[in-house]
Formats: C-alpha cells, structure tokens, sequence
C-alpha cells in the first residue's frame, strides 16, 4: 500500500477515525512511515496530531510542511493545541503560535505559563457562560446567536457573578427541559465545584473519578473563571497516569513499542543499574557464608528460594500500598492498621511455606535441621517483605519521591539481604 | 465521634459528597464501622451504597434495615441498581427488587439476564430518543412535559427510525445553539456509534477513551435501541481495568486495604505457592552443579546476580508487552518488530552488564575466567529474558488467558532457570 499511491491512500484512510490513523502511524516502522508521511503529510490535520503519542508527534511535526501544520493547529479547541506545544522546543512553538490568530495565540501563550501537568494546562478556554440573572429563555437565544463561536463541545452553562466567578451551573438537560422563564440560578447541579489553575491535573483527574464530574469550571487566583476541564480530558489524564505507574512499579519509565532499540535500552537501563547494585549487596552477604556453604552445598541450592519468595511477598504488598496512595485509599488515619495487617498476613504467609519448605528440606536433603532453618528464615523474610512493602512506600511518599518509581528497588534490596541473611547466618548457627 | 451519637454524625456527614462518606466507611476498621451502621444506617442512602467496593457493599446490605434498603435502591438510575446487585446473592436480589415498582424491577431483571462485564450490564435504559424527522422545537416541548421522567444526566439525544433503530444523535449542546425549525436529522454528530448489548465492557471503555465519546446507544440483536452508556460508566471501567492489570501484574488479585488478614492472605497466597514450584526448579537446575560450587564457592555467591538481572529485564519486557496488548497498541502487524527489538534491548543491556560484571568478577575474585563466565551468561539471560518477556504473554493472550495474571510466573521460572543453567553451566565447562 506504501506504494505512494496518495489517491489509494485516501480512500482507505478517510472512514477512519482520527485516532485510529495515529494509531496506525504509530504502528509503522521507520522507513514505512518516512514513506507515509512523504506521500500523505498534506492530509494530516490537527486531530491525527493529537491522538499521536508524544515522542512520535515530534517527528511528525517536523516532517510536516508549514502550511499543513498551520492549517493543522487552527482547527482545534485550545487544550488541544497546548497539547501540542508544550512538548515541542521553543522554535516550533513559535512557528506554530505563528499560524494561529493573535487572540488565540495570547490564550495559548497564557497558558504555557502555566505549570506543567496543572490544571491551568488542562483546561480549554472555551467557556459557555452566563450572567446568573439571566432565564432559560435568554440563554437560548443568546446560543443561538452565538453558534459559530461556540466550543466543539459543553455539557454545562457556568453562572458567573458581575465580577465573572463562577457560582454555580446548569446541565443542559436540565436547561432543555425547562420552561424558558425559569431562572437558571434555580436549576444548577450540586455536583457544582471549581478547581484553581495552578492545581495538578491528577487531583483534578481524582475528583471527576471520585465525584462524576462532567465538566468544571477553572478559576485563577482572583477567583475568576477563565477556563473549563471536560471529562474526556480527566479521564485521558487517570489513564495516563495508571499507565505511568504500572511502568514505573516494572521500572521501565515512559516509552512505547515505536521507540527504537536504543531508546528502550537507555530507558531500561538505569533499573538494572539500580538492580545490579541491590543484587552486588545480596551477593556481598553470601560471601559472608563462603565457609558455611563450602561445607554445606544444599544452602546455596536451597538460598534462591528464601530470597524470591521474600521478592514476590514484597512486591505484592507494596504494589497494593503504591495503588492505595495514589487512589487515595491510604491515608495517615488507617496506615498503622495496615502496617499490623501485612506484617500479620506475611506472618501467616511465612508460616504456611515454612511448613511446606520445611518438608521439603527434609525429604530432600535428609535433614530435619536444614528445614528448620529455611522455615525459620521463611518466617522471618515474609514478615519483613510485608513491614517494607508498605513503609518503604509510605515513607517515598512522605518525603515526596513517586513511590511507584523507587519502592521496588529498596523492598528487593530488604528482602535479598535479610533473606539470605536470616537463611545463612541461621544456618552457621544451627548447622554447624 | 463514634460514641453513638447520630445527629453529631449527621451534622458532619451532610455537607460530605456520597463518594466521600463511602470511603470513610470503607476507611473504618471492623467495630467502627459496625457501630456507625448501627447508629447511622437509616440514612445511607442509594447513591452511598453504589459508592462502596464489592465487598464491603455486601456487608453494608446485609447490616440495613429492609426499609432504608429500599428507599436507598428507588432513587437510584438502573445501571447503578444493576451494579449494586450484580455482586449480591439470589435472596438478596430477590429482596431489594421486591422494593422496587413493576416496570423497573423488569429492567433490571432483563439487564442482570445480560453476560457479567457486558455491555448490557453497563447501560442504563433510561434513554432521551426522538423521531428523526422531529426538529429542534418539537423536540424542547417534548422534553419540558417529560421533565419527571428523564434521566439524571444524559448529553445527546438518540434519533430512531420507526423501528426503534438508532441512527445518529445529536449532541444537546448543538440543539440549544439551533434555530427552532432546524431539523434533529441535520445537526448529528460524526461521532457517533454504537455497542452490541453483549459487547465486553472492556471494548466499551477503549471506544469511549479512544474516540472521546460522552454517550453512546446500546442495540439488541435487532438492532433496536435498548439503553445508553455514558462516559462516567466508562471510565469507571477504564480505571478498573488498569486496576486489574497492576494487581495482577504483582500476583495480588482482588482485593483491598479493609480485607482482614485472612482474606488477604488467601488471595496472595496461590500466587506465592506458584513462585515456590518455579524458585524450586531453578534449584533443581543449581542442585546439578553441586560439584562445580562445592571447588569455587564463588559461584554461589554471584550466582543469584545472574538470575536477579534476568528476572528484572524480563518484567520490564513482559509489563510494557501486557499493557500495549491491553491497549491494543500491539497486534498482529507489529508483534514480530517489536520481538526483533525486545531481543536488541537485551542483547545491548546484556553487553553493558556483561563488561561491568566482568569487570566485578575480575576484581572481587582475581579471575579473569569467572569474568568471561559471568558476563557471558548475563547476555544469555538478558536475551533470553527480553524474548520470553514478549512472547509468553502474546502466547497466553492468544490461548485466551490473560497475560497480566500469568505470564510473570512463566518469565520468572524462564529467567532463573536460564540464569542459573547458563551461568553454572559454563563455569563448569569452562572453569574446571
């Protein structure tokens, strides 16, 4: 197909929904998409350039002629547009405000002033409100009048007070199926609440899960609505943001499957680090044993096990503690309960394959010692593996580092040195 | 607080979001909250119960009077009533419907009729439709006399044919900014589609994130329309999903920070029972070269560096494989590419830690053997790690089983049986 035939091209390509065209893009390898992008560049609009993902949008950006791109921009809602830049370097933002009428550009300028993953970033400046005096009546026939400037869409009138903060909005249901002289400040939702510009989206994301927002007023520091989040944008930020922690609890970073060889590597590379190092602390504590395992070989077949089955109880219970910070669940009024509970299910965890492990030290190795010790070390990881997988994360977060980034690192690091740690050392002491 | 005082209790709940009073029951610990029920029980209310998670939402029914019960259900949407006692038992079921007027006990029987995670089960059947050949006035009168009847929050209007059939909406926000006497059939929205009622919900919430829907018709196999979902439904979903997947990823399953120990414990438990056979094999493998580690005791102690690194490559392949197949970002086209590149990844990450931890085992034990040893066997598992990592959950996802439950099970034994084979296999060959 990626025979540059344009025209064939755009047949296919048109019942497509924008997104699946990114996804497509995405799809393609190098040279496929350097073939694509020659032939049917022209045709990409603004929307297939949101729906990319980040480092990909970049090159394709780049490879797009000006005009294309101008044309590209003018079409989408502020927020999208924002998108947009605010991965690009300063020059191709320039070149892009330049495309964009000096109204629109102050707007989008403002609001790359704004933090970075703030709401103020968020937001579309769009906004559909009225004056709180107005009726049902008035409001309508001011939309009617007002069609083409209207944004692409709005689930909400915002009220405004005189000096334009916002007090309250009404559903358009509610609107549409009220008679025109009701007075809108009659008919607002409770669901009602604002977020400030300089808030971080996932709060922002959080409250539209927690309280089924639809849309939302932004206000800025005089109290003053100057924009609205919607609800595909919330839901798009949980979903990145779910997507960030399942990648940082595997320590992979942010990266998808177009990226190349060499990007992966880079990514990856710096948790392995990290891992050769609590692995070189593991090994440092076996090399204290050399004489142990010299005359008993069975400890050092038997030693993994300890170790993994400490890695796998801490690991389930700081991904459980890392998901109940970020979801809220977790808070300073239950974390001691949830201390006592994972110390206890790790003690009745450790109990059970102490038992297991303990039978199979016996039939295994003839030697009813060797079972004590690994059931004993077994006790004792667990319970340990469960303590670190929620304070190491409790604590990151006290502090103010990603729990999902950093846990996994420190809780192996706990759990290799204490597992082989308490499986040797109980070893020189009973077996010898 | 909870010294049983209900109108205190009241004073402090009220001004509180239903959302927010379900997770401070949900925060309470076992005597806590039976007390709060007791004291405070007659005011939950429906929109409470449907806030609570599973578990709990059972113990709360049981715990309330039949009345509050029913009370609590008439006010609620049917999605919200179908969720609330999809999880209960058949007496249960059978009790809160008896509360509940004739037609909407009907619904709900016909919804909880539809497969668990389906479509059907997701919708609510109060639907806003119109004619197609209705105009936006007709349309507002009939919407200001149905005032009573409408649903909470609905966004578009359906229009269906004689049939019942849906064939496009309109998005209620383009009908206020219209002209009275425009025609409904000419102010429809591109976006526009539609889900089979037994359409995993799944592939619901991925159309809803990926083609930025708000509301979407549900059709019966006669193509007539049966309900609507909506976008707050489906990023409920959404958020599961990635829940699931995190969860599942770290072998916890279900599960929550309000279980007790012993229910906490049963769910982590088979998972670490399934790390146990795969850390026994690979001491089977180690038991195999007894020999070998009883003349260099070295190897005990660098062995476990060799299957820790490979254990971590091999997650990071294997997480970012089950979230781009759970995003459907990787698929037949592309799987083959991205296999090439995950075996790259690891030959290039194998290479760097082949040269440092030759480098470790040159110094730390004055051999330049047991370098090359070391090194060579850490290409060999990072290789082998990256392969595994994509192809076993690909695998599993073709046989149907989720690769998020399974496959770190599978790469785990594949990285530490590799490992260890590899890096106490070529010590003896090329050590001795």
């Amino acid at each position: 197909i990626d025979a540059e035939d344009a025209a064939a091209l755009t047949v296919l390509l048109d019942p497509l929904h924008p997104a699946d065209i990114a996804d497509l893009i995405e799809q393609f390898d190098d040279r496929h998409r350097r073939v694509f992008l020659e032939v049917w560049g022209s045709e990409i609009d603004g929307e297939i350039l949101s729906e990319l993902r980040e480092g990909l949008r970049e090159e394709v950006i780049l490879a797009l002629p000006q005009e294309t791109l101008s044309d590209a921009v003018r079409d989408l809602d502020s927020d999208d547009v924002v998108d947009l830049l605010e991965d690009l370097e300063e020059s191709q933002q320039a070149l892009i405000l330049g495309a964009l009428p000096a109204i629109d550009r102050a707007q989008i300028e403002q609001a790359l002033a704004f933090p970075e993953y703030s709401a103020g970033r968020l937001m579309q400046r769009e906004v559909v409100r009225a004056p709180e005096h107005w009726d049902v009546g008035q409001t309508i026939d001011f939309l009617r009048a007002a069609d083409n400037e209207l944004p692409d869409q709005f689930y909400h009138i915002m009220l405004v007070d005189p000096r334009m903060r916002p007090i309250g909005y009404v559903a358009l249901g509610r609107m549409l199926s009220s008679p025109r002289s009701t007075r809108l400040a009659d008919i607002t939702e409770d669901s009602f609440r604002t977020f400030g510009v300089e808030q971080p989206e996932a709060e922002v994301a959080y409250a539209f899960n927690q309280y089924h927002l639809i849309s939302a007023p932004v206000i800025d520091a005089e109290e003053r609505l100057v924009g609205v989040i919607t609800i595909d944008d919330a839901m798009a930020v949980l979903d990145e943001e779910a997507e960030e922690d399942i990648l940082r609890l595997a320590g992979v970073g942010e990266g998808s499957l177009s990226d190349r060889v060499i990007d992966t590597t880079r990514q990856r590379l710096p948790w392995l680090a990290v891992n050769l190092v609590t692995a070189i602390m593991a090994s440092l504590v076996i090399a204290q044993f050399e004489g142990v395992i010299t005359q008993i070989v069975a400890l050092a077949v038997l030693m993994p096990i300890v170790a993994s089955m400490g890695g796998n109880a801490g690991t389930q219970s700081l991904t459980v503690a890392v998901r109940a910070i970020a979801t809220r669940d977790l808070t300073g009024s239950n974390v001691w309960r949830v201390v006592r509970r994972e110390a206890g299910v790790g003690l009745v965890n450790g109990l059970i394959f102490a038992v297991v492990m303990g039978l199979v030290g016996l039939f295994w190795f003839s030697s009813p010692q060797l079972g004590y010790v690994i059931g004993l070390a077994m006790v004792v990881n667990l319970v340990i593996a469960g303590l670190a997988g929620i304070l190491v994360p409790v604590a990151l977060d006290k502090v103010g580092v990603d729990p999902a980034l950093a846990s996994g690192a420190f809780v192996t690091t706990v759990t290799d040195v204490v597992g082989f740690f308490a499986f040797l050392g109980l070893a020189s002491v009973i077996l010898l």
